[in-house]
């Protein structure tokens, strides 16, 4: 079948590592379609690929496959899993790293990260355990490589999750950074994501906004209202982006090298006097 | 139809977002070939990305569909537009991006950029201003996955361009930087772009080189022929490179750092005395 | 025919020279699947280039063809040529870049790299010199463009090798690492890669590792045994990685960076006392 499978790793692109996956994928099922959501994911940094998985994999048609392969603990006691949703299945290391892309919205209840015990009504989950679908030898460093594409791409050409391994009932989820919130309806959020372009992305978003007029409190830097695009302001802007983020941006520039802002960092809404 | 779309964005390739391009094309023509040009184009220049979409279009097969997007002013009051030449589909913004790449040739008539009040035979140019094409809602600051995207996958499955809007007449056209005259059939040329080997490619064409001996003076050095290839010279060659400029290279290193020089440097050709 | 057409080259990503690459291709062949393998083999690096495709190639199906074009001599005397073993087809100049991937047994016989002047059996080669399927005008600059990429999507369309030009019975092979014995079975080793995430790929291969406890000395470090996986030490780990050479890596960081070494730095496997 003619499916799409998504790659999101860690690896760069400077080996050789990525194109052994899509090697072995169009081994096994000659019309998948593979497509790169990202490489350059920071080395074993698995929230920032479950954040970068999360932003892109709802653009695909529904029935993709997404791979996501940021797996420090490769080759140790971590599962591997398949999940489907309504819409997708994803296929990675049980580390976190599909969380926010399978799971947006639980995942969001369980604040600070851990196990989740009860999947979501609709999502089921199998521990990718049977060989069978395996190249061998297996790799102790690269399950990507030796398990997961295999997979994928058995997956794609029709092969039912329940063959993958006994089902699983509850998985790990990455904590989901949320605003808190600050006295007389403001909003306390923190940077999640910098982009290409220097845009911070905050976790602050749409349905977070609080009625009223607010200003945005950002490193030493308060921003009077919220704009609409990145061109209408001389300076800094504060915008929802393309994700439904509240996101700080700078014409023409990089707004976290001008505000000196990396992960993590409070940006804060306050409500104009 | 299995038809070609090119991409060339300042997107980079440390987040999702060339990704949401794909998934939203291959989610309304599956069988649409999507294939990079470059997505390091420099955030927001919009000259470099349309130098390097002009080099690369050419060699795609005809009735390819070429996306390009940097898009300062995306959201605001630019226009979107499709172009149909004879041999391919220009998508963008109307912000010059795309037009060293459509109209080459028309485009080095209006040297100093600006708008290109009457098209050239043969092109035809559309707004894209219906919605019925694109992705809803639009984000303001994403129309390269909600307005351009889209469309051009629609335009890959059969969608006339007509169909996306109201013909244009006018278009605008980026300055396309050309050599002056010096005495004696000498040539001030400029530095058009610096590749990834640190070859400097100016903007003297095969077409422009005076008959007679010349020599290239260039930052402070003086290169007294043009070669051929780039491994016949121990040092500093010059020769006419790829895509037909004068271009200046240095064997097994980076002629760009070793002669300090950047985007709009002059070269100039002098006649041998 | 719908082959896989792999791309390594060390064009970078920053210009339109891969996609023109592609576009060709595609033009010639419209159901080829093109695959990079990487561009960002470090400019005129040779080694480098026959490395990376020695480690991703064996996971293509049968019937890849493998593109290499690191070139340094491109438009000079160097051959181009067309190998074919059991498996593959590689397409490139005749400098070695292909020597490893193609004939990695054959050209491990020949340490010091050089000329193998006999194929070993099952491998046929010919030289590209027929232009009936080149593109046309060939840039002296660019053969990756007009004689390599054209030829690669005709052999993927049905063109025979013995079509590009004459049999050829020696080619250019480069010098293959590999360890040297010490006294009571040590191994003198060389760092033959150092990948994205920082670890040390070494020359020594597991069929070389010697019967009994051996610790491995490197910088100014001793690992006292060899491991399985990145995560089981807190610290430098040695292990066989997934290319089947002995590799040092260090727990989320870079084992090069923190041992400071380079390619050619020496790996010293030394029998415990």
């Amino acid at each position: 079948m003619a499916t799409i499978i998504t790659l999101t790793t860690d690896f760069g692109v400077e080996d050789g590592y990525v194109a052994a996956l899509k090697g072995v994928i169009l081994g096994i099922n000659p019309r998948a379609t593979v497509v790169d959501i990202c490489h350059q994911i920071e080395a074993q940094n698995i929230a920032q690929g479950a954040f970068v998985l999360m932003t892109a994999c709802p653009y695909f048609p529904d029935g993709s496959i997404h791979l996501a392969i940021v797996d420090p603990e490769v080759g140790g006691g971590r599962r591997a899993i398949a999940l489907r949703t309504g819409r997708a299945v994803f296929i990675g290391p049980d580390n976190g790293v599909l969380s926010h892309a399978a799971l947006r919205a639980s995942a969001q209840d369980q604040p600070g990260g851990g196990v989740l015990s009860e999947l979501p009504p609709g999502v089921e989950c199998f521990e990718i355990s049977n060989p069978r679908y395996w190249r061998q030898p297996v790799s102790p460093t690269f399950h990507g490589r030796d398990v997961f594409a295999p997979v994928a791409a058995h997956v794609s050409a029709g092969v039912a999750l329940s063959d993958l391994g006994r089902a699983v009932g509850s998985i790990r989820v990455l904590p989901f950074p949320r605003p808190e919130a600050l006295e007389r309806g403001g909003l306390l959020g923190h940077v999640l994501h910098i982009d290409h372009f220097g845009n911070i992305i905050t976790d602050i978003q749409r349905g977070d906004l609080p009625p009223g007029r607010f200003r945005l409190e950002v490193g030493h830097h308060s921003i009077a209202s919220l704009g609409r695009t990145y061109c209408e302001a001389e300076g800094l802007t504060a915008l929802i982006g393309s994700s439904d983020h509240l996101e700080i941006a700078l014409r023409n520039g990089s707004a976290a090298r001008f505000l000196g802002l990396g992960i993590g960092d409070p940006a804060k809404l306050v409500r104009d006097r």
